[in-house]
């Protein structure tokens, strides 16, 4: 097993049927999560906000081709709906369900399709290769491969699975991530582990710059292998969250290259990290990716326009381990750098020369197809 | 004449050879301007940001092709030199000159080009049709139209140039922008005026984003129409600010639709401006508006990310004057508002119900020709 199933005390189940897939995965245990910043909250995150309350969950049931994002009242009906539904098969209370869409904003959901997928699948609940694979196949909307992340220390493990794509994919939502472990810990830890983790995972991903409605990421914890050590556990959660978040940014909508830019050398790790978004999100840096075009000029310039404090005749830059630029000395062997820019992965190395600060980030590049997959679409 | 010519004391001039431009314009008078706020700044901008403390200038030299940011000392004193090249033939002390550039990033003055062609259309300065046309020509990059404007009241004139094209072009740099007026003004006045205007024009352009290292916006005010009433005059210099401002964003990289966004009902003028420039930028609302896809759910989306204090069940949208949402109700006619973003304007108007604050922002629809351009052009 490569991801969810690995973790002791969960199993899960999926189905796809077109563009509308539905996924279960019954894991008794604490829990927490993380949700997105954007104003315009969708239903089940609302629900979720609420029920999260409470630090345990046991199950979760996800579906993706509809949203449930601005839909008001019946929104969250539904989607509390949607928990009782999953919970009757497994013999739960709706309360201890958890729930999370992804998909066309402003349509309301299909509740028979999901009670009848739901009604399908629960008799199929199972820890096995095939099972955690459904499931993440399941969420799926425009990514091109499932995304399965695993960590296993010997004494505990931590898998999970997420979906991407686009920050909004095609009319569609989110990033959903679900990720378990079988340590045992206590909810307020398991969330400011899991706020840590996604803070440098999730949140240094840029696909297109725009913030879903529906983001989640969740973590529970089934304790099955006792007590473990704190940093441990964070270090495994915030491994299993890179894993996921550099394979959403690889399958960006469109992409052709995973674009990873290391920013050192700043005040301090949010600076850092402010630069390197900055540059990943640049659509002019993305463009320069995708015709493997040394053009250094634009990633400097992007720093320049992040807010970060630096004097941009001190930096030093390298694409791919080739220097072009050493303490403001422009020393680009642009032949050398195209060079490095070949192959499925590009990566910047940025130093500012200004403190101790350091992050990385992650984007990709910027394509035709982006464009195609975004523009021609039509509701 | 339909731009800065029809300024009483302004003679124009300017040649494009390749990639290669200069242009001259001569006008001695008070002078302001406004300049990037990207932190790498180039070294014209350096050069005038100093130079214009004080308040005066009787001629601007600016060059396409090379953008002399990122060029350290040696590009500070080549842009005093450019100043001095283009003082000589018209007997003008160098620091009266004000210098502007635009092209690649990294990269020394042709200074021995830039004086042969200084030289060669010193002579040609006048104050006629061919003269302005030549001089917007000159300082073209990746913009496929010579961008004009011109506000006559009767008792005085506002007219003004510009070049866009991305806010980066293809490796290039750059929005400039120079406005002339023939009325009567204090250099701190005409500061304040054009920082107004500029705020409320170029600031909420977005193609795509990225600040240029190179951005600037100039105003000389001759003064040979005599004193003018403040207010007219700074209607007059906003409103030329507004119109070259709408053509940037038409003319963007790649751009098919030009994309006006206004929205009303916000806390204030400057979070309203905050909500509309977040939807001109979105690639999402972008790439929807190149595909004529009435997706709504992208524009609300896109304002709940923008940190506007707003309720989303409140909101009214429309497109083109078709309603969407009224006061948080779906009522979407989808294949009414799909032929209202047929041609070549899309208009968006956001009410957010929040409060009395307006602003509008002009962007572009994202293209596979914008990604071709940035692309597939090589250093």
């Amino acid at each position: 097993m490569k991801s969810i199933c690995a973790t002791k005390g969960v199993s899960a189940a999926g189905i796809k049927e077109g563009k509308f897939g539905l996924a279960l995965i019954r894991a008794s245990g604490t829990a927490a999560g993380v949700f997105t910043s954007n104003k315009m909250r969708a239903a089940p995150v609302e629900v979720m906000m609420d029920r999260m309350r409470r630090g345990r969950l046991d199950a979760v049931v996800v579906n993706s081709g509809c949203a449930n994002a601005y839909t008001g009242k019946r929104g969250i009906r539904d989607a509390e709906e949607m928990c009782a539904i999953a919970a009757a098969p497994l013999g739960l209370e709706p309360e201890s369900v958890g729930v999370a869409s992804t998909g066309v904003i402003g349509r309301y959901l299909n509740l028979p399709l999901i009670r009848d997928q739901c009604e399908r699948i629960a008799p199929l609940l199972a820890r096995n290769d095939d099972a955690e694979d459904a499931a993440a196949r399941a969420i799926m909307t425009t990514d091109t491969f499932p995304k399965h992340a695993l960590v296993e220390t010997g004494s505990f493990s931590v898998g999970g699975i997420t979906k991407g794509s686009g920050m909004i994919a095609p009319n569609m939502g989110t990033m959903l991530a679900f990720i378990y472990t079988d340590a045992e810990v206590e909810a307020p830890v398991l969330h400011d582990i899991l706020r840590q983790a996604t803070r440098r995972s999730f949140n240094r991903v840029v696909v297109d710059g725009d913030t879903s409605t529906n983001d989640v990421a969740l973590c529970t914890a089934t304790g099955a292998a006792g007590k473990v050590n704190r940093e441990e556990l964070a270090d495994a959660i915030e491994a299993v969250c890179r894993n996921l978040a550099v394979q959403i940014a690889r399958d960006g909508e469109g992409a052709t290259k995973l674009l990873e830019v290391t920013v050192r050398g700043a005040a301090d790790e949010d600076e850092a990290a402010a630069v390197a978004r900055t540059i990943v999100a640049s659509p002019l840096v993305k463009t320069a990716i995708y015709g493997e075009d040394p053009n250094w000029g634009r990633v400097v310039a992007a720093a320049g326009r992040s807010g970060a404090e630096f004097d941009p005749y001190a930096v030093s830059l390298r694409v791919g381990g080739v220097p072009l630029v050493v303490r403001g000395e422009i020393v680009a062997d642009l032949g050398a750098a195209k060079v490095a820019m070949h192959g499925d992965t590009v990566s910047f190395d940025l130093d500012l020369a200004a403190g101790d600060g350091k992050a990385t980030a992650w984007g990709c590049d910027l394509t035709e197809r982006y464009v195609e997959i975004n523009g021609k679409y039509t509701t």
